[in-house]
């Protein structure tokens, strides 16, 4: 099956902001932000990165692939642990340079690399005009 | 006041993952990726980015500050439109390169420019193998 194209964004905003046609807008990277979040009660999970490949495998699949910045490959999420993001749905934002999509992970529900369920597990907070970090939950 | 300074990141990666010093991971052009939830239910309301004084101007004043990609100004979310947000909660990521915000929303509650209460307003699916967008809700 040859890989998905995605169309240039359209010439007017109102295209852009209100049209059915998808034209994401990958940045000088070619990288789009890809905010995940747990279909069941949409806590955040994690944010994540995809070039144009990862975008059409995700679409292809309804299984969540990124591009590893770190690593510059593609990346299949949980691929090694087991953790694999079942895709329920994907939205775009106004302007469509970034996504959401909303998953049910496998495995033992763990997102983060660090074995908990969300990578947001530490709160900000000022103490003494000083920022610091709190585990939450 | 003098605004609140963030020490680089730690040498180490458990430090960075485990500490809990605040040393937000600024990009190369000195931003964020901020992702915005609505403190009432956890829905996902826009995605944003922060330089280091939209970040120290949100911590010193419990209201969001961004920075504008498009007009390259700081940017106090709402001072137009009265959609200003109130930060009941910040968190961070693993390797602290992306933040989440938990808001509340002032005014009539819109947080699109679009007047929708979210910028995720349509889905992404497949038809016919061709990526188009519906409006959702």
């Amino acid at each position: 099956m040859p890989e998905l194209r995605f169309p240039s964004p359209p010439a007017t905003k109102t295209e852009l902001e209100e049209g059915n046609e998808f034209t994401p807008r990958f940045d000088s990277q070619g990288l789009i932000t890809a905010v995940v979040t747990d279909a069941e009660d949409g806590a955040l999970l994690m944010v994540a990165h995809m070039n144009a490949e990862a975008l059409a495998k995700t679409l292809e699949t309804g299984i969540a692939h990124y591009w590893s910045r770190s690593r510059s490959t593609l990346w299949k999420k949980g691929e090694t642990s087991g953790n694999v993001q079942h895709v329920v749905e994907i939205r775009t934002d106004c302007d469509q340079d970034a996504l959401q999509l909303s998953v049910r992970v496998a495995g033992d529900g763990a997102t983060c690399h660090t074995g908990r369920r969300s990578c947001f597990y530490r709160n900000v907070s000022l103490e003494g005009g000083r920022p610091i970090l709190t585990e939450n939950g």
